[in-house]
């Protein structure tokens, strides 16, 4: 397709879109002429991959570039890459030298954990934050929270076992940042169920 | 206190202090003299809180104000305010006619809804960001997350029942914002877990 129909298809102005190609965000194409390249569904499928991005998940473009820039460069380990997916996605918590109450969280749950993870300061901030607004923390809290993660985390990264490295990493990336936005409306959704229908009991197991 | 001290012990500039009790964020100090007043415990958790949802939650000015705006007003029913706090929270989903994608899961589900709820919307968003990434999105994979948020929101509704109704509606508001954040760091540390220690097993029951 020529890009005015990618443009159409994609939702995109033509300008954004070869604003992307000079950035490096998307993939030129194919030359037919001076003027004129050729674009395919790959190419649309990455504009609808930054627009999810950028629009649901509300990134800032620079970090919309780190994301699409460690799925195209899988060279490292998965766990590497997925650190710096983590990174790269909001809260955006300060550094510090230790993070006592993310550390007794984790211990609570026994995970194995880099303590350079950034989702180590991440769980700090939030654990702070929830103290400073006056709920409870303490470590049935944690445990609670904590049995609902792994869960899911273990079904998601089951999948992972049987990829291809590059498409593991890809998985890892997009699934880490797009699945949270499901998780939480549906958290929202289910606390609604729950208010409506008067249920204060818990699920069938 | 002096406003020079809670500034200290809050962290926020007296400027910012003076500039929350114009706007009516915080509390106007219990006048001492034409030009001092005192303040207490309740100005410093107010300014926790403005703290944990602007830098945690890194919400804007306005949705901060609207959210203590919710909680300072109790007038309606808890549902009702569960919604508006919904709708001042992140993702801002576009309003539209239908939402196929969200019903359809939200059927699967059973859960009671009102379609005009804003997480409706933020769902109806996800699923498509997902899509668009060319993730797998099917019932089995909503029923994995419904799991999960449903055994999560039981607990977390469950102390409502007994909390007079300020008290329930405050803790409502700010456990939606608060602990949305807690969530997704167990959830990115759980995979750390996981891919580090190699266990694709699921966890016991």
């Amino acid at each position: 397709m020529q890009i005015s129909e990618l443009a159409e298809r994609s939702g995109f102005p033509v300008a954004t879109i070869k604003y992307y190609i000079r950035d490096g965000m998307l993939p030129r194409g194919e030359a037919k002429s001076a003027t004129r390249a050729e674009y395919g569904e790959e190419h649309l499928s990455r504009l609808r991959l930054i627009a999810a991005l950028a629009d649901v998940r509300e990134l800032p473009l620079a970090r919309v570039r780190e994301i699409l820039s460690l799925i195209d460069n899988p060279g490292d380990s998965p766990i590497d890459i997925l650190g710096r997916a983590v990174g790269a996605l909001p809260p955006y918590a300060p550094e510090a030298d230790d993070y006592p109450r993310a550390r007794a969280a984790i211990e609570t749950l026994g995970y194995t954990y880099d303590p350079r993870f950034a989702a180590v300061a991440q769980l700090e901030s939030a654990i702070g934050a929830v103290q400073d607004a006056g709920l409870d923390w303490d470590d049935e809290i944690a445990r609670r929270y904590g049995a609902a993660m792994t869960a899911v985390a273990t079904a998601e990264v089951a999948p992972v076992r049987t990829m291809p490295v590059d498409k593991a990493i890809a998985y890892a990336v997009l699934g880490t940042a797009l699945f949270e936005p499901v998780m939480l409306a549906l958290r929202r959704l289910a606390h609604q169920h729950l208010l409506m229908s008067g249920a204060a009991t818990p699920p069938p197991p």
